[in-house]
């Protein structure tokens, strides 16, 4: 058994170890074109960090399904399933341009100020700039993927794969929204919202390698299975990590959720068992809000088993993804997608 | 010769033929899903109105290529150059979607109220759900695209020119409000400007059929030229028409472009020319213009030559567009595509 800790420095310094030619190709594949503004303000949350989970994600099952080990291989010719070229890398950077694109008209959408420790794209510039971005981000993307040098006809499958995951990411913000206003949202339909909105990205990105790599389909779908579960159990830990940890490692105010009435696992399991979730914390101000009112509420879910509840609803998620990886050969890469769907769940912050 | 008024006639009866099977494809690729309110907020636009110009076209390329008549083809099993079935209708719908994307966008950038005679869609609805509808038709439109059963090979292509034509759409709106803060603006930047952001997409719209049904490269380049062309003519026009139609027929203010200080073929030219471009109209609200002053600052331009130099820049365009129509066979079709070219720089309004 490897401990937790030992598994998040695996985890970390695996997503370090390809972060910087994460980097470097996102610069290759989106240079800053004429209009200048426009590509800075496109460039700008990209350049301003992020993990790079999900290219990790990404390039992790490329090396897992050729069996190779990441200081061997060359993403921008990356060996498909009958030894031919294919750049993985593309695909990887299409992911985390979508990603970015997402972002940024969230933040205007949620109208958030800060993203990555910077101020959101229509605060640094402003709202034309910021819907403009997000959509010339939205289009590169798909030229980026369509420059993978793959046969035309998995070509053709991973664009597909792409764009159902634009639509699904769309419509599971607006159920977001739509949730905001209903006290009656079923757990199960909290569920399919995360699918929607975070889970189908870390879908795409397990899938697309296999498409590209020419894999069967049994092998795409178990991968699919996998990030739609991993990416699920990642939200619900976002949504336990709220709850659980000091606010100033937590880089926001703790139980800011409640605060805000953000519909969670958690609240919908607790209205469930009859807790008047409303009223757990009075004031609506994240400011104002004190420690002791949040350790009461926090102790009041407890007390419901929903915090359990959610911890548990992700750990079966994390194994079930796990054990859709009986796909993959036995191997190097293949266990550093097991230990990225434990890191998910254990992370503390 | 045939009179403009006989002409115009016979585009829009071509127009309102196609209109109606479109609109219908319109309802099959993009139904009401859930969540219900964003579907309906991504059909508002679309539902309430339009030409459909571009897909129009699209259909008539088709036809020209494959030597059709509208009366006797199944637009959703199109015969390419071999014989084989392609729906064709499926990347006129993927073309309209993407008009109808730009249009959400673009009103909440202007800051529109209206748009096609209804609220624009951030008016009807709210901020949020107009972007999120934008984002929506976007990634539906490249589903819509991969619908056309062509052999992956044109797929790619087609969905390589989609993607690219996004692109150029979002670069030129950028372009179109820098210029709004600068004076040095030249003609060829603004015609640069509008290729980008308005003549793509009907070059697109002209090529796409090209691709999908199997026509060779230089038929295909041929066709996104005329596209190009009138694409750019058509804008021009637009500018012309602003200055000389009398307000009540232009449903707006007329020399609206003039009180808002927008840069346009005519005011660039004239400035090159001395004019005092800034001070022809002294007010900046449309409301408080008075017809004498248009009046007066519309003889300034005459007499500039800027006006005749606007309208022959767009009669030089259409001309060249029309030559371009070589490549396809002599038929209906390809005189329609003519007749297109023309209407768009003779139509009053």
């Amino acid at each position: 058994m490897t401990s937790p800790e030992a598994r998040e420095e695996t985890v970390l310094s695996a997503v370090a170890e390809r972060r910087e030619i994460v980097n470097d190709a996102i610069e290759e594949s989106l240079p800053i074109a004429e209009p200048e503004r426009l590509y800075e303000a496109s460039r700008y949350l990209l350049d301003a960090g992020g993990k790079r989970l999900r290219p990790t994600v990404l390039l992790a099952v490329a090396e897992a399904l050729a069996d190779q080990s990441p200081e061997s291989v060359d993403y921008r010719s990356f060996p498909d399933l009958t030894g031919e070229p294919v750049d993985v890398m593309a695909a990887a950077v299409s992911v985390e341009v979508i990603q970015s694109f997402t972002l940024i008209h969230d933040d205007i959408m949620d109208d958030d100020d800060l993203r990555r420790g910077v101020p959101a794209v229509h605060r640094e510039y402003d709202l034309e700039t910021a819907i403009l971005a997000g959509d010339t981000l939205y289009s590169k993307a798909f030229e980026i993927m369509l420059d993978t040098g793959a046969p035309a006809e998995r070509s053709v499958e991973a664009l597909d794969v792409l764009a159902n995951t634009c639509t699904q990411i769309c419509e599971g913000q607006s159920l977001d929204v739509e949730f905001e206003n209903r006290e009656d949202v079923l757990p199960e339909e909290y569920l399919r919202m995360v699918e929607q909105k975070t889970a189908v990205l870390y879908a795409a990105s397990a899938a697309l390698p296999a498409i590209l790599l020419g894999a069967d389909d049994d092998t795409v779908d178990a991968l699919y299975g996998y990030g739609l579960d991993v990416g699920r159990a990642f939200q619900i830990q976002d949504d336990v990590l709220d709850l659980t940890v000091p606010s100033d490692r937590l880089g926001k105010q703790r139980g800011s959720d409640l605060v805000e009435d953000k519909r969670t696992l958690i609240t919908l399991h607790a209205r469930k068992q009859g807790v008047d979730v409303d009223d757990l914390v009075e004031t609506d101000d994240v400011d104002a809000v004190t420690e002791a009112e949040i350790d009461e509420a926090v102790a009041a879910l407890e007390e419901a088993g929903s915090i359990d509840y959610a911890k548990e609803t992700a750990e079966e998620l994390v194994a079930n993804g796990k054990a859709r990886l009986d796909v993959l050969p036995d191997n190097d890469a293949r266990r550093l997608l097991e230990q990225i769907a434990d890191y998910l769940i254990e992370r503390g912050y």
